[in-house]
């Protein structure tokens, strides 16, 4: 009986191991047009696919893992993921040791460069389905910076009704990506003009506008960027030619990409708003109310980001907490009863502290990281209107912040 | 003293053959932010480099030709091109046989692809350089097609003015891109906010909206994709999540990219505009004049195209001459006596016609191919308000139908 039973667990454990992928495969709602792959499954698997005759080795580099691809043979190479979460990530191919975009998917800036994402099926993905509902506009906007003395870039999502409504004015949110990205984060894998037409047409959410600005790159003549080794040859001199980004620059102190505060707060104290608080104050904001039928007051004024983002949204809050009555911080901190406290006029101005995290980030805090949601519900007990809301199933990751806009925003100027 | 000449030449050879490119070399302006490379100098070579430790063959492909590259033996490959002609070109690296982006650049739609663009040094850049100068907008729009019965995706420019005056309307230049390239073309690597922002800015420019469009991709529910034999695999089904492209699609009948119609009409009596036409009568102009304060005459209307986009205009402008007063036709034909006198209607709506090639493009002409400046001469004589215009220097390339949109736009609306 028991070499039965013991053959049995065999069977079973060689049935685990070969375990067959399954075959329903499509392409990705992110390729470029005509193009098959790269394909995702049911089960979250990414295939990506890519003719390199003369390769010798081919990876497919996605979530922090690198999965060799197969030839066929005649130089068409092949190779799956293991299953990703759900919803939207970066992702390369590496080709005999260079790290290069697919071919087959659409680019993205984010993890510091134009290159491949992927949207992997997600059980709620509705909510970020273009409908045929009233659309809105995301606009493309230049405008001068005194602070940097140089043109600047950024995009405004205005809703459906904003072009009928001549006399009406609007609430603002200004929305800010996180390390590593820029304003096309929000418009373009965070699909939030999408997001938010859908949850206007439901009804979930009042008409606003939503501001998307650069909050990595503050330099230009009149702040320069400071001389760190180069890697070697000239630096562009100049305001760039327009087109898809802002004029160049490195952001202020702030920690690397990927790194994030943990559930404490570490970063108690330090501004990782640098001069970005200085554009949003003397530049933006003004250009944003000299330009669009807006209501100008703290009340009708929110500030959000995701990861660094947040962090900066935390520090511009804290700085000057007038400005902004609803704040929202993405996978980027918390506020504490004591920041709080010490800051005269935040309670007093503060209609809303939406603090959000994918579960994933809980359950992976760096050990001794202090726990978020009872720093927030402390917060909450003293009398503000805090919420918490963690994404099911979603590390540091786009659909954490897709899902944290979709909840904050319908919470917003009610 | 024949003996001392014949050395002579020999030395001058050898030193014309061993002429070093000029090395001052600068990182592109549509270079990926903190990237150096690619670089372009002052005699218009570009320079690529990329990291591909494992790779034994990498070229630098542009301009249809590809470029041996150099490993300096810890695995950075750099080579250079011929210098290439004023302004923008679409390119890509071969990596071992892999066709993919250059991870230095910027990344733009055409020669249907999503991939590296690099702008390389024009005499003439300053007319699409950004400037302080007030700024208009340009849109992202979506919106539901009935000939489609699907969501599309266009671009609209709107003008700095445009957001102050409540009362004032506009007149539209609808605004088409070529074989390979969807609506992002024009927006992007054509530069037409800024083209228009600084000659508006100049008093050079009527203020007028611009409305960019895709006209390969007319296919959805209600126009069904013919079946061709495919590549294999499934191909997405239903609308694709918005971003950065309409819905899949191949255009109609039209010559492949790369050719273009040469000066006489090869392609007289044929419509390239197919289901195009049917989008913009029936779902595109309509939903432009519910949304935006526009005149909905002929007199105020305007289209023009560059190479497909410019055969669909004239398809388009035979077909319905009521439509737009206002015709162009950049790098995509002529307008011929004979056509014009057939078609009722035409002569008395039309208000100008205005036809432009690169320079080399007619040197170029397929031997036997008419001379389009005789024929667009001729029907100036007939009384009809024509321009010829010829961008120096340049080919079927982004630089002539930059300068055609600049010179295009002066003469509007006046």
């Amino acid at each position: 009986m028991k070499r039965i039973l013991v053959s049995l667990c065999l069977l079973l454990a060689a049935a685990a191991l070969s375990a067959q992928v399954k075959e329903d495969f499509k392409p990705a709602t992110t390729n470029q047009p005509n193009h098959r792959y790269p394909m995702v499954n049911s089960e979250r698997v990414v295939r990506a696919q890519v003719s390199a005759p003369g390769a010798h080795s081919v990876k497919l580099d996605i979530g922090g893992v690198k999965y060799e691809m197969t030839n066929d043979g005649n130089g068409v190479w092949t190779g799956d993921s293991a299953p990703q979460d759900e919803g939207f990530h970066y992702y390369q191919l590496e080709i005999d040791g260079a790290s290069v975009p697919d071919p087959g998917s659409l680019y993205y800036y984010g993890a510091s460069r134009w290159g491949s994402g992927i949207d992997v099926p997600a059980a709620d993905e509705d909510f970020y389905t273009l409908k045929n509902v009233p659309q809105g506009e995301v606009r493309e906007v230049y405008y001068y910076s005194s602070v940097t003395g140089s043109m600047r870039h950024c995009y405004i999502y205005t809703p459906a009704e904003y072009k009928k409504n001549n006399d009406k004015k609007y609430p603002v949110l200004y929305l800010q990506h996180g390390g590593g990205e820029d304003e096309h984060g929000w418009p373009q894998q965070g699909r939030t003009g999408i997001i938010m037409d859908n949850l206007i047409a439901a009804g979930k959410a009042v008409p606003f506008i939503i501001v998307m600005d650069n909050g990595s790159d503050t330099y230009g003549p009149n702040n320069p960027r400071p001389e760190r080794p180069a890697m070697g040859g000239p630096r562009p001199q100049g305001a760039p030619q327009g087109g898809q980004r802002p004029p160049q620059g490195q952001p202020g102190p702030r920690p690397q990409g990927g790194q994030r505060p943990q559930g404490g707060n570490p970063f108690a104290g330090m501004n990782f708003a640098g001069a970005f608080q200085s554009i949003l104050e003397k530049d933006l904001i003004p250009m944003v109310e000299a330009n669009y039928r807006v209501y100008t007051d703290g009340a009708h004024r929110a500030m959000a980001g995701l990861s660094m983002g947040g962090m900066q949204t935390h520090s511009i809050a804290l700085a000057n907490p007038k400005l902004f009555s609803w704040i929202g911080i993405f996978s980027g901190g918390v506020f504490s009863v004591d920041e709080v406290a010490q800051t005269p006029g935040f309670r007093e101005n503060n209609k809303l502290i939406f603090i959000s995290f994918g579960s994933r980030e809980l359950e992976n805090r760096i050990g001794g990281a202090a726990d978020p949601k009872p720093i927030t519900e402390e917060l909450g007990k003293t009398g503000m209107n805090t919420v918490f809301y963690v994404s099911p199933g979603t590390a540091h990751e786009w659909q954490s912040w897709r899902r944290a806009l979709y909840q904050f925003a319908q919470r917003l100027f009610k």
